[in-house]
């Protein structure tokens, strides 16, 4: 058998998201070596199509060997069963074991992990959290969640749950969750919120460019973050009253835990500094300043790469535990 | 020299608090042999008074040595330094080293540590926490405070300061906190704001037994505790509504560290069950279910002796790592 730790060897990472599956081939070091994209119909069968990215993958890495998988999932992972608990966005795949079916059809090993662990320990190994030891990790996108790498381990809790960022309540009389509570910070930060939150203000404010938008299609919030950029005082607002919320919670992070890094990634911080600030500044007034000023507010820097170079690494890790 | 593991070695452990300074004589598995207690003076130097307290009790020791001291200090502690950062309600130990005060005096290693870090490593090692591998510790007093287990470990966070459970808001609209924030949970849950919050609402309800009790002195939130026991509905309504406060930063604490166990400690601890309750429905509603399921709501069982236990524990862990 090949040694893991070979730098000849590689591994596959799969972003198993809806609509679109990413898979990356990557080296033992994180480096991308080659990445494959398809359309995932989260209706069907989702092993089938997670194994044709993984076959293209593997015919890429030609005589380089692939040593495992690691599949991100939006959903609750049981660590103990390597099963998944709960992915509302992927009915197909609870009808089925993702993990044990595709291990019967690559004969490799495959280890699931939720998605925002996997794109933590992306960013911890190899993006903007290196060099710390202690990190906690921010996705904000259609949903909000969150991870911990504590003392250069993802803490995964008793369960295997920890991390649920999404769900803090940051306004105890807010809206309803799906989670069952009112006012979780992801009630009104995860993406399609941020777009419900602006239609319902623009009827109000018929001055935005967003409202000329509006007119023509659903906007969303790369749109609104896009408007914000170019000057458009409506969206900006949007954006910086999100940025609020957002840093109401990340306080919450920071007295808790004292933590040395938090990163900020998914798709609505692609809006960067706009964001970023106003996060920064509620976080500040927010949270107990010796505990606000040993923490490291930075954005993610892997972007896409995130969740399949993270699950790939665990892939990795997960191998070379149970190579004796 | 003496080797600390061995069972007839002995520390001492001082809960450095005003107006009551408590001290014990703690064997390296965590019994208490001896205990006493003095009037703490806050503004007068803090060092003196604590010797005195340590002379007594290495007296009281007789032939078994005592090896080091830890100290419970009610505020921040920097744990490189083994200095305090800040500690409002003691002005005179900010003056000067306590630590190293001590040590001179007593020909002991001193060791400082935050109060609620204390008496979270008391519970874990010999009250409530124990046969848990991680817990996160409340504390509900004259103040509000927590602190984490992890892995068995006392988690001190990135500069010393993690658990800062009483500052998490719980109302972005809420009370004015000492610590510039908006709503932190200490606002409404430490005893004094309990009182306080219990008074505002008396004016407009006098059927209350501490109506009447209110005509010949102030109440404290023991007393608000005592009457909801004994059948008063107002007093009830009072302990029952901190409880719901609390419960909302309790799913805080659940969602993001699926941590196995929480211990619930401090003064305002004493209502038990009527308190102990109302948390839990309260950090139910507002948790991530899984995580909730995962975790133990259990109330502390050292008492006072929390502190002075936890603080000689970690003398002893100190000791031990010093010794070649």
């Amino acid at each position: 058998m090949i040694h893991p730790t070979q730098t000849t060897s590689s591994f596959i990472g799969v972003d198993v998201y809806s609509p679109i599956l990413r898979a990356a081939l990557v080296k033992g070091d994180g480096s991308v070596l080659e990445r494959r994209q398809a359309a995932l119909d989260s209706d069907a069968s989702v092993s089938p199509q997670v194994e044709r990215l993984v076959t293209e993958l593997r015919d890429a890495a030609g005589a380089t060997p692939v040593i495992g998988i690691g599949l991100g999932i939006p959903g609750l992972i049981d660590p103990q069963t390597n099963r998944i608990v709960i992915a509302s966005d992927l009915p197909a795949v609870l009808r089925g074991d993702l993990g044990a079916e595709l291990q019967r059809a690559t004969k490799l090993p495959a280890v699931l992990v939720n998605d925002a662990n996997a794109a933590a320990y992306g960013e911890y190994m190899v993006g903007a959290g290196r060099g710390s030891r202690n990190m906690f990790y921010v996705t904000i996108g259609s949903g909000v969640g969150g991870a911990l790498i504590l003392d250069g381990k993802l803490w995964l809790g008793a369960t295997g749950f920890a991390g649920e960022f999404g769900h803090i309540t940051i306004d105890p009389e807010g809206n309803e969750c799906v989670c069952g509570n009112r006012g979780c910070l992801e009630t009104v930060a995860a993406a399609p919120n941020i777009v419900r939150r602006t239609h319902e203000r623009l009827n109000r404010d018929s001055t935005s460019s967003l409202s000329r938008l509006a007119l023509n299609r659903n906007f969303t919030a790369t749109d609104i973050a896009r408007e914000a950029r170019t000057g458009d005082d409506f969206a900006l607002m949007m954006i910086e009253r999100t940025g609020k919320f957002i840093g109401t919670a990340v306080a919450v992070v920071i007295n808790l835990l004292n933590i040395e890094r938090i990163v900020f990634g998914g798709g609505v911080m692609e809006a960067g500094e706009l964001i970023l600030n106003p996060i920064a500044i509620e976080a500040k007034r927010r949270s107990f300043q010796p505990c606000f000023e040993a923490t490291q507010l930075v954005a993610a820097t892997l972007g896409a790469d995130a969740v399949p170079v993270g699950a790939a690494l665990l892939a990795r890790d997960t191998t070379q535990k149970s190579v004796p």
